[in-house]
Formats: C-alpha cells, structure tokens, sequence
C-alpha cells in the first residue's frame, strides 16, 4: 500500500506555469526549490500525498492506507510529507507550506476540523497545530475541506477551464457533493455546507439515504449506488465494469448506465442554475470511467435540452469535463491550499 | 393607477442608516439632499419606482402601468424619475444617479438588456444610454438585474440579515427565481443565469412547463400555480383567499396550501444545500400572505428536518424569512444600484 512514485521528471500541470522543473531524486536540497508545497488529500479509505513545484508540476506522490481518528491522522500527514521531502533532498523548513484537503467542516482561519466522521474525527480538532507540531515547526500548514481543495485543484489543471476560474467539482465518489470556485472565490458557504447538492431530492419518496431523507441524489449518482446496481463480478471497479458491459450491448447494462448517468445530469443542472457555474467538473472514483462517462452524461443533457430552448441556451453539455485521470486533483489543491493560494 | 406618495415623513429602512430625514413635499432644491437616488422596479405589469435619500430612506413612491417595448421603457422610467424628482423639490442632476431593475439578462457594465420578454424588450436594447438621454443627460443611469435589485434591497432592509449579507431573495411570482448576495457581492453568474432554480426538477414527470421541461419548481411554487389550484372568487389575490380559507379549516384549501408550502420549502432546500446561503428572504407576490407563508414554510422546513440530523444541522427554517410588506424592497434596491452600490 506504500506507494512513492520515483524523483523522476514531474507531472507538468498545463494550466499553472509554462517552465518545467525537473526533479533528480534524493539529492540534497539546493537553489530553484524554493516555493514547492505538499498536498495531502485524506480519504476514507486512502491517503494521497503530492509534491507540488513552484511552477505547478507533480514532483512525486506518496499513498498510505487512512488510519481513523486524529492521532491516526496527524501521523499520516507527518509521514508523507516527510517521505516526498526526503525523496527530493528537500528539508522540510525548505518547503513553502503543507495544505491538508480533510472530508469535513474545516475553519481554515484556524485549522480546525470537525463532523469528519469517514476519517473518524468527529468533535473539533486542531489539525493545523498539531499537524505542525508533528513536523517541528518549521514548515506552515493549512487546512482545508477536501471538495474545496480539489475544485482549486481542478481549476489549475483541467485545460477547458479559463480565468477567472469559476467551476463546481462534482466529486462521484463514496457520497455525492461539489466544491465551487465562483469567479476565482471559494464559495465555503454560510455555514460551511456549500455543494451539498448530494442530498437534494431526486426521486420524491424514493431510495432511503443515510441522511434521514430519502430519494436524494447520492442515491442514484455515486459510485456506491451504482457498485448496489451493478456490482463487479471481479476486482474491477463496478463503474469499469458498467460501462464495459453496456459498451458491448448488455441491455440492463445500458439502462442502468443511462439512469446513473440522468442522476448525474440533475446534479449538474441544480449545479448550473443555481449557481450558473462556467464549469461542471466529475471527479471521484467514478470519473475513473474516463470519455465513456463524460459522453453518457452530455448524451442525457443533450437530450434534455432537445425539449427545452431555455435549457438549450445554457449549454449544459459544453460546461461538463472530467478531471484530469493523470493528476491527483485532490492533493494538487491541497497543495496549492499549502502555499497560501487560498481565495 | 397613477399613484403617488405624498412628501410626507420618509419610510425609514432599518437597516442602512441611523438618522431620519424629512421630506417636505415640492420644496425646491436645497442642501440635505446629496446622495439621493431614485430605483426603478420594472415588471411585467407595473412599474414602481422609489425615491431613496441618502440615509436609506424612501422619501416617495411613483407606480405607473408597464408598457412593453423598449419605447415604453424608457418612457415609463423617464416618467417615475421625473414625477418623484418634481415632487421632492430636486433637479434631476441633483440625483446621485438612477437605477433600473429589468427582469432579462441585463450586462450591468453597458446597461445593455436583453431576454426580457415580460417587457418586450427581446434583442440587445442599450436601456442605460436611452434613460440617461431621455432625462437630459445629467444622472448616471445604471441597470440590473430585477433580482439582483430586489437581493440588494432585501439585504438592506430585512432586520434578520447581518454584514457581511449573505442572502437569497426567492421571488414567489408569476415565476419563481432568486437573486443571490454571497457573502457580501451578487452572483450573476458566469452566463447570467444564477439563480433560475424555478426550472429545477420538483416532480419528474409533473405538470408542463412554459421552458419545456415538466416538474418544475415554478409549476408548484409560483403565484400562477397557485392561483390556478385556488383560483380566487372575488377580486382579492388567490394567496390571500387560499390562506384565509386554508385558517378556516377548508380541508381542500389546507392541502393546497401545503403543497405550496412544500414546494416552497424544496426552492429553500435547493438553495441552500447548493450555496449555504445564510438567509432565505421570500418576496414576489405570494409573499403579501405575511405569516402564514412563513409558518406554512417554516412548518414542511421543520417536518422534513425532524427525521434528518443532517437537514437538522443545516437549520433550514431559521433561515427563512419574509421580504418586508412595507418597503419596495425591489425598488430600493435599484435606487441603491443608482448611486452606485453595486457589489
């Protein structure tokens, strides 16, 4: 499960800077470091680490399986950004900030989490200072939601998107919620619940939720309702294997794809007119599906739009991307969150 | 039809300033009165304009018929400002400027306004540069959005929103749409659009729609939809007659008045689940019921939270608010766009 990608040449990030910085490995710091970050993007199941050049490139990655709990937690951030800092001959005062992209309510002002209850912090916690406690010192940490991290993530490096950034990220993934960026801003939200479009209602009396209510979106757009309708009957992810099946003609196949895919379409319309963002873009593990996805999705707004002039004149289709499969948008963002490009 | 406020005592908005000025009628220009605006609130029927003093008060009001067409635009607001203008004793280059609140995709930067089909003004229609001309050139005329105005003066003028505002303003009309202040600055959108959530799905597979879709939330929550459940048998408003019946125990008048409510409730839902607005403030029409719209809204809020700690933790209903009954809060907020309060 411990997994570091080698010092090799960096990810490029096309959107960020234009320069390359290449990266020799385990040598010892020195000049043209300065301004690199860490991301750390805690999940619930994964905790995936990048080191982010000061002109955008991926240096180099680290994952280890997520340990529940702030101990747990406060561990899993110490050793990744060790292990990248290490790997790169970086001392770790050296780098310009760590940003921990953490599934819960943050108060980034302060660094404290809380209702994070997948990585099993519940009560309010002081991530941040213990975060940076566990590291020295030396280095400044910043905390942020997860969502928030990967829509700064995305912005950065899906190539469709233009400045002023303004985007949603529509993760698909265990749970179904957004992380929105309206005209270069983080739309945190009043109290912190901003793009919890995943509990909308879908389908009046329909699936009951964990959430008390029932027919809410995540029941029919997230990668858990759709592993329920189409469960892999091997080790590949059910969304690989769904959209597999139905590409090579499997009619069930076809209608549970084309439902999954009108689920995530009604996300991305309570999306757009709510908030009339530029940019929908699926992340997740769901986006793992790659073009497949992204055609079943604008193949159901398409059709939607077909009876509609109103919702023809929003375009809804053109505004939909995928996150980029090659890039770790999460860590990315947290990263960027890191060095202080909170906004 | 022609109506006309007396220059008597202002009405006082709470909000914006502490100290009161008076208002004495027809009296000629004389100092005291820098900083004055007049907001113009276009609709589909009437006009209503506002004459606003500097201390955020309404020094008169102006209501005429709408005549559609740029033609009678232009006429109607030249007319408002004129009449309100005379009446205070003011030159017209004594205003600090006039604000125009259009219901169609206004670009704020050239007062240009289009889609405005309520006031038959389709294609492009410069309407800035026509009312600056029209009234000889001397006052800076801008445009908004009529939603955007109506959030601006909902923002300054309901005692329940705090600074920074963060605030939506659902119109309950003949459609159903909001304007959005996030975090003190209007959300537009990137194409203008922000806000239309009267097009989202409530009922899939529900009633048509004028936009083409079925289900939507207009369809269930508008003053059209409402008159058409509960048509009135005098001349008084549909909303008043189905609350006062509904109070009376009608048992058929209850259930259509909680259907209403509950699509109500699902428009608040929208909004705040997908950008954590602070505040909800209800206006439009249907919002002269008073009261009991805010119980019946707040009661579906508070049943359909009582089975969902989530719901529960988002305090829906404690959101919600009334737009007040006696302030043009829609006027207002154009007179504020007027002198140039455009966040």
């Amino acid at each position: 499960m411990d997994v570091t990608t080698p010092g090799g040449e960096p990810v490029v990030l096309t959107r960020t800077r234009t320069t390359r910085t290449t990266s020799t490995g385990t040598a010892p710091a020195r000049p043209g470091r300065e301004g690199w970050s860490v991301g750390v993007d805690v999940g619930g199941t994964k905790v995936l680490a990048a080191l982010l050049t000061a002109d955008g490139a991926v240096a180099g990655t680290h994952r280890i399986p997520t340990v529940p709990g702030p101990d747990g937690l406060v561990a899993a951030v110490r050793t990744c950004v060790r292990t990248l800092a290490a790997n790169h001959g970086l001392p770790l005062d050296a780098l310009s900030g760590v940003g921990v992209g953490v599934p819960g309510v943050v108060d980034p002002a302060t660094g404290s989490v809380e209702h994070a209850v997948n990585v099993g912090v519940e009560r309010p916690f002081g991530l941040a200072d213990a975060v940076g406690a566990a590291l020295g010192g030396g280095v400044p940490v910043r905390v942020e939601n997860d969502l928030n991290a990967a829509v700064l993530g995305a912005a950065h490096t899906v190539d469709a998107v233009p400045t002023p950034r303004d985007l949603a990220f529509l993760a698909l993934g265990t749970g179904v919620a957004a992380g929105l960026l309206l005209d270069g801003t983080l739309r945190r939200g009043a109290r912190r619940a901003a793009g919890e479009v995943g509990h909308l209602t879908l389908v009046p009396d329909g699936l009951p939720c964990g959430c008390g209510q029932r027919g809410c979106v995540e029941q029919y757009a997230s990668g858990r309702a759709l592993q329920a309708a189409w469960p892999s009957p091997d080790d590949r992810p059910a969304p690989l294997v769904l959209f597999a099946d139905a590409a090579a003609g499997d009619v069930r196949a076809v209608a549970v794809r084309d439902r999954f895919a009108w689920a995530v379409a009604g996300a991305v319309r309570i999306l757009v007119l709510t908030c009339d963002v530029d940019h929908v873009v699926l992340g997740g593990g769901v986006s793992g599906v790659g073009e497949p996805l992204l055609e079943a999705v604008r193949a159901e707004l398409e059709r939607e739009t077909s009876g509609s002039s109103f919702l023809a004149s929003l375009r809804l289709a053109e505004r939909v991307h995928l996150a980029p499969r090659d890039v770790p948008v999460g860590a990315v963002g947290a990263a960027l969150v890191g060095r202080g490009e909170v906004v």
